[in-house]
């Protein structure tokens, strides 16, 4: 057996979240079908760093899973690629150590989220971007940003269906990159862990915020109280994106 | 009756093209059940300068019909974006002189094409740009683009299906935009009109030029046989954009 390390990107319009589910179109599924394709049949259980949602897209996910085989991380690439539909893309991979855990080995990750502005959703970027119509104060959304750095108690910003006791996370950066503004801004969040769809409830709060729906600083508010109830509004999935997972660089030969 | 002149973007992924046809789904049907609705029933037909196909894409399509009642044009647009789904939206409008017709009036029209390029279509650009894999020298597609302006007989880039007998249309400008080279090349086309399929059809006869599969000047053997067999390929619908409509401006009150 092998263990592979992968990066793979996605357009996750189509599917029903990554996780396989049975009779629905998940990433999940459509991988672990084309690496049964290259067993003969030999079922391959893989694992990513991030289980994305519905809609939700990746530009750098990261899967593992162990090979019956020893091909060249090169060649699983290409072959994995040949047998993908036009929306799964991977864009790199290594042979890792036998125990790496694309999941528990994850040190942290890189979350984007992108907002189209202006009264109407453009037509192409729907299914790419979240949309809010309302004028923003950008300073506060900066001011509120600084809030979010640091180690903080997300319980607010989790929504029913996590799993997870602890609900303490660390946010390394958290920033607005303004560069297409004002038809689009995007929030780029680099944590050590997220919780269920923490990101988006994140996002939808930093809105309210920049609108003047919210105070400036509503999320010291928000760790104190942690009831999910408070922050109500979740943007929609289509403007998320999984950017990168960071690992210890001795999981990978 | 009051007549109307509307710009239109739609993403053409989802529709059947632009014309209406029973029992599927299309631009023109999408937008004349709305005016139905508007209208209480009454019946609304539309003219668009230029029939998109399946799965081609719009930034300034241009529409004209007659509307029983006098609503201000910026009321008309509004009124119908709250009727359209998120892949259809009304740009701008004006009241047009009582025999305007988006038709037959048009001047001129200007269509892009995107090309992605790499070995593999990027997943997220994949209802929007066509592909192509191969390495291109851009100096012969450049070359090549200047045999395209000026008017010839366009004969040879033509699909079958098309209904109008004279086949010599007059190109003003035919450009190349390399801003995201490698990554993605853009083909501008400015004429009197087009061909159908005909942009397409020049498209994938350019990239055949780029990678050394043709003869840089074999636009001018095409003008002359006049053979729809001879131009072979048809790049994608995904590429394609209709970009303008040029109209005389004593058409518009």
């Amino acid at each position: 057996m092998t263990v592979y390390k992968l990066t793979v990107q996605y357009d996750g319009t189509r599917y029903h979240g990554f996780q396989r589910q049975p009779n629905l179109l998940t990433i999940q599924g459509t991988i672990e079908k084309a690496l049964a394709i290259m067993t003969k049949g030999q079922p391959v259980n893989l694992v990513a760093a991030g289980r994305t949602d519905a809609g939700v897209h990746a530009l750098g996910q990261v899967i593992s899973f162990a090979y019956p085989g020893n091909i060249p991380a090169d060649k699983m690439v290409k072959a994995l690629n040949s047998l993908m539909p036009r929306d799964i893309l991977f864009v790199g991979g290594v042979i890792a150590v036998p125990d790496f855990n694309a999941r528990f080995d994850a040190l942290g990750k890189i979350y984007e989220y992108r907002v189209a502005l202006g009264r109407y959703t453009n037509p192409f970027l729907r299914l790419y971007t979240g949309h809010y119509p309302f004028a923003l104060d950008l300073s506060k959304i900066q001011t509120a940003l600084l809030d979010v750095i640091g180690t903080h108690n997300f319980a607010s910003f989790e929504a029913s269906g996590g799993v997870i006791r602890n609900k303490v996370r660390t946010i390394y950066t958290a920033d607005l990159d303004t560069t297409n503004y004002p038809q689009e801004i995007k929030f780029i969040f680099h944590g050590d862990g997220f919780l269920y769809n923490m990101v988006r409830i994140m996002v939808a709060t930093l809105l309210e915020i920049g609108s003047g729906r919210r105070d400036v600083h509503d999320f010291l508010r928000l760790y104190q109280v942690q009831d999910r109830q408070q922050a109500r509004l979740t943007a929609p999935a289509s403007g998320l994106y999984l950017k990168k997972v960071f690992y210890p660089s001795s999981n990978i030969d």
